[in-house]
């Protein structure tokens, strides 16, 4: 049976990578969305082991001492990080997992998933990203001027990605339908085809 | 603009290589097909520059000693060979080519076109390759024993193909999908986003 495959995917604030994600999912249920762990307090809107594996602060500094997570990170002061148990039994049952993450994640999670493929989805070019963010008309200026800034940062991590799915007005259906088909031919990858030769003996 | 990229596609006689082929090209006439060289007597079925280029053993001699083909063999006495100029030509338009080739001929082209992609498709195995050689009802004992010990030996040449497709009883739909999705997945490596992070400067 084929074994899953873990899928990371990351693209600056404004690419439209939310949208395009749950196209993915809503098409292709069979595909799993990896479910983070962190420290904060539950949102009204939340549902636990859904958003988000609402634990305390002792439960996440023992899953990092047992090395139970890909990666992690602090922000506000609370924990953030990736569970990795749960992937690997999806893995193991042939189920495709897609990770959600930022770039600092995202190389983490390189490191320590060597199978990983990586997906950067971004804008065209940083212009449109700023007419996206504008187009919103929810966004200050100052925050506006910040995610531009770190969409610049995180583009320059692009090399360490395996594929650039590039986002343009309108074209969300075909992204979803792209990452898709990047799911479909890493499968196909010869690699993934270790056993076929013992059947032509 | 993108460029376009050589896809070089192999398998087994009997595979269903051909007809999964034709659907490809039917249901995405942008991508072409690469034609041929040969120095053998056109046949009645056949149309000039769409069959094979028809030469003579002078004019097939002096492309290859001119370095103008990716790669060539004799049988049955005539030359086979690939130009690389009308391929060129494609790939510099951005379009897509596909070539249809046997291993021994995939190898040579990869040692020249680098950035070739091989797919290779197979049956599952050889049982069901054998199952369907019989089928077609055509072939003389000798010719599926032939069939069977060639297929035997190319598919030990799978590690050196980036892709492996299984084509299945009735799958030759998904196959032609798949064979699509794996061309545009390539066009979305990062390899070819070079010039992506300078959008973001």
């Amino acid at each position: 049976m084929r074994k899953g495959i873990l899928f990371i995917l990351s693209g600056p604030s404004g690419s439209g990578k939310g949208t395009i994600l749950s196209k993915v999912l809503e098409k292709h249920p069979e595909i799993k969305l990896s479910v983070s762990m962190t420290t904060r307090k539950i949102r009204p809107t939340e549902t636990p082991d859904v958003s988000y594996y609402f634990v305390t602060k002792e439960e996440f500094e023992s899953s990092i001492k047992n090395g139970e997570l890909l990666e992690y990170a602090t922000f506000d002061g609370e924990y953030y990080g990736t569970p990795k148990k749960k992937i690997d039994s999806y893995l193991e049952k042939g189920i495709d997992v897609i990770l959600e993450i930022e770039v600092q994640g995202a190389m983490q999670v390189l490191e320590k998933a060597k199978d990983a493929v990586a997906i950067m989805i971004t804008p065209p070019d940083i212009q449109t990203l700023e007419k996206w963010l504008r187009g919103r008309g929810t966004n200050s200026e100052k925050s506006i001027l910040e995610r531009l800034a770190t969409a610049r940062q995180e583009v320059k991590y692009l090399p360490k990605y395996h594929y650039s799915v590039i986002n343009e007005e309108n074209k969300q259906d075909e992204c979803a339908e792209l990452i898709y088909s990047i799911m479909q031919a890493e499968h196909n990858k010869t690699i993934h085809r270790k056993n076929l030769t013992d059947k032509f003996e």
